[in-house]
């Protein structure tokens, strides 16, 4: 085996502990995007890309950016230090502080001190305000008016307040050079189940998948509830719960093994007990790495929704919503750099998996060769302040990332 | 024919445009039981019963009552001037003015003069704070706890706080004295269609409905709506659209041909496109005027709901709530009298019928003779500012409870 940059084991799990103690929460972390304590986040970022070397700056839409003083190409990693209303401590922190130390690593070691690694924590991919706002606006495929529409829906607040409250208003957006970066890394926590439940170490992530969003609405007749005779009713809340019970029955027959789909959301209303729902909606989505999988369940809710509205005696109607987010297909050959890694530091106990969840990496891989890497989440449980993972998982991604970017980087600067 | 009290017309439409003033919105009226508007209507009304020669009162949960001056037996006639967050102009109005011109157009005719007619407004029928407030402290069947435990779940004030603003803290509660009252007669809208449908001016109401409500919920897993399989999942969402849909096809082999059945309120927690429901609960009601239906459909959802249970992966749960109401028979002799009096003033254009919606009469109707006498809604909406009745049906209801009124108390003060 050739000599590795070695990773400090202490210092990464040290900065993963330092960063969670900001906006701690029970044993999980509360840091959505432009909250006070997301921005004392990204300023402890920036401090700790100082000491690294790195010349650190935060942009227009709270990027903040880990630069490497060396000029040649060179790999960018990262993910996001934002969370969830009530996040776990790893979820981006991880990818995030992975390029911090490898970072480190690799400036004080002599066989790899000429390589650029640059660190990035994008802004708000939980979507306080809108879902990968930092990556979108880095890959520059962010539109003018979405940013001036996004909002929080919690508070209301616009983005272009939380912008300017954050005194960023006004620094221009750092975006993608292609010609410097040759790949972008991103290393996070599975949140599903599948590593932990097959007893692996590792996940190399082959696809991200893609997401359709659906608002369906009932309009009916609102009416008294003991004094609208059962044949008289048009009632949206009884035409909802007929077509959902359609979907669930019949999406099974057109899904691929891995496709998923769920009804995250209902209302009826005015939602009381003593009156006839006269309007309801409903939010369907799915997921899938395959396009064309996406694109049959698509024209199944289509032909559902047709069916259910020509019946009557309730309209019903269907809208796409966000998130719609295209499948991504992994890089190649960073895939195959990941999984040589992952065999060096866990043979055998990796596999090759899709991201049933959404990441910055699926933005970045429409512009560079994208790579990413799962570590077990323990239970599978995420977005949740249960959030954990084995310390010995956490080192190990953290020097199969490592490996994989040497690799990567000698790749590009063969000697 | 013999010579009866005339009411007047233009009087009784006057005062109800009058009230209709205190609260306005649009064409309807925001009258919540305490609210500022709902106090100045009572204020209102109790100017217009001392005018009408009657001692003229409010109690401790808010009851506006006006006494004859007349010692003897007598007839209590009313209803409500509370409404609904957003209600219609004559719901609990139209019976509350009924009385009041009954009482002033018998005070005035020397053939009537000598009888007693007492009128009420009964405190939060609608259930701001608890349905039937005013008549089930009327009846002495109000525990102390349930009224303790009372709040606007709106604003979460408590009843006793809103007693207190109200400056009513400390009266003592009007309560019933059988010596006292004959019958109670309450005239309403019907709140339904079949009137309005059938072309018909009047209906006697032979029993009011039962109400059974209960709340189902369903606790499973939340779990992020990406990466959790399919076959993970305990989906509270998925197993409440399946329950809800053995509901709907289930009833209707169980349920009477007048029975209804609802379900007003759904919610999936925490609601996110995202999210796998981990938790769900929905709100069932049914509704019949024969309690052996109730329960009947009380064990059949009990049977559904631990079938459901068992089979899993979703925990049921299912407790009754409020509203539980039983069926109440209105009064024969009370109901023969209404009868009559409907013949004359609408001859073949009116029936018998029973009340789908709640009123104060069934609780007087534990206690004492009750009757209600429904005029038509036009077009069958009720609890809406488009609630609206012919105002010839309106004159016309009222002199029907007149002369019912009249021959009650004639029985029971034969001369």
């Amino acid at each position: 085996m050739k000599p590795m940059p070695e990773i400090n084991p202490q210092r990464l799990i040290n900065d993963l502990r330092q960063l969670r103690t900001i906006g701690k929460y029970g044993t999980g972390v509360v840091r959505p995007a432009f909250s006070e304590k997301d921005l004392e986040a990204r300023q402890w970022l920036l401090d700790r890309m100082e000491e690294a070397g790195l010349k650190a700056t935060i942009d227009g839409v709270g990027n903040v950016f880990g630069r490497s003083p060396h000029s040649g190409r060179g790999v960018l990693i990262g993910s996001h230090t934002d969370t969830q209303p009530q996040g776990g401590w790893l979820d981006g922190s991880l990818g995030v502080i992975y390029g911090l130390e490898i970072a480190r690593t690799f400036s004080a070691d002599r066989l790899t001190t000429h390589f650029a690694v640059d660190v990035v924590s994008w802004s708000d991919e939980e979507g306080t305000y809108m879902g990968m706002l930092g990556s979108r606006s880095f890959c520059n495929i962010l539109e003018r008016q979405d940013m001036q529409k996004a909002q929080d829906h919690r508070t209301g607040q616009y983005l272009s307040t939380a912008i300017e409250q954050a005194g960023l208003a006004g620094i221009p957006p750092i975006q993608l050079d292609t010609h410097k970066h040759i790949a972008y890394l991103e290393a996070h926590i599975e949140q599903g189940p599948h590593l932990d439940a097959q007893g692996k170490h590792l996940g190399v992530v082959s696809a991200i998948v893609g997401i359709r969003t659906f608002r369906l609405t009932f309009n009916g007749q609102q009416n008294h509830a003991g004094t609208t005779p059962m044949d008289y009713r048009k009632d949206a809340g009884v035409a909802l719960i007929k077509l959902a019970r359609i979907i669930e029955r019949e999406f099974p027959t057109q899904a691929g093994p891995r496709t998923v789909w769920t009804i995250g959301h209902i209302r009826l209303e005015p939602g009381s007990p003593s009156v006839v729902p006269g309007r309801a909606e409903m939010l369907l989505q799915f997921r899938d790495t395959d396009e064309k999988i996406l694109d049959v369940l698509t024209a199944k809710t289509e032909a559902i929704v047709r069916k259910a509205h020509e019946q009557g005696p309730v309209a019903v109607n269907l809208e796409a919503v966000f998130p719609r987010i295209e499948p991504a297909a992994m890089d190649k050959t960073v895939q195959e750099s990941l999984a040589a890694a992952a065999e060096i530091h866990a043979p055998g106990q990796w596999i090759y998996m899709p991201s049933g969840a959404g990441h910055d990496a699926q933005i970045l891989a429409q512009r560079i060769p994208t790579g990413m890497l799962f570590i077990p989440s323990i239970g599978g449980i995420s977005h949740d302040i249960a959030e954990d993972t084995a310390e010995e998982d956490i080192v190990r991604g953290c020097r199969t990332l490592a490996t994989a970017t040497e690799a990567l980087l000698r790749q590009a600067h063969p000697s």
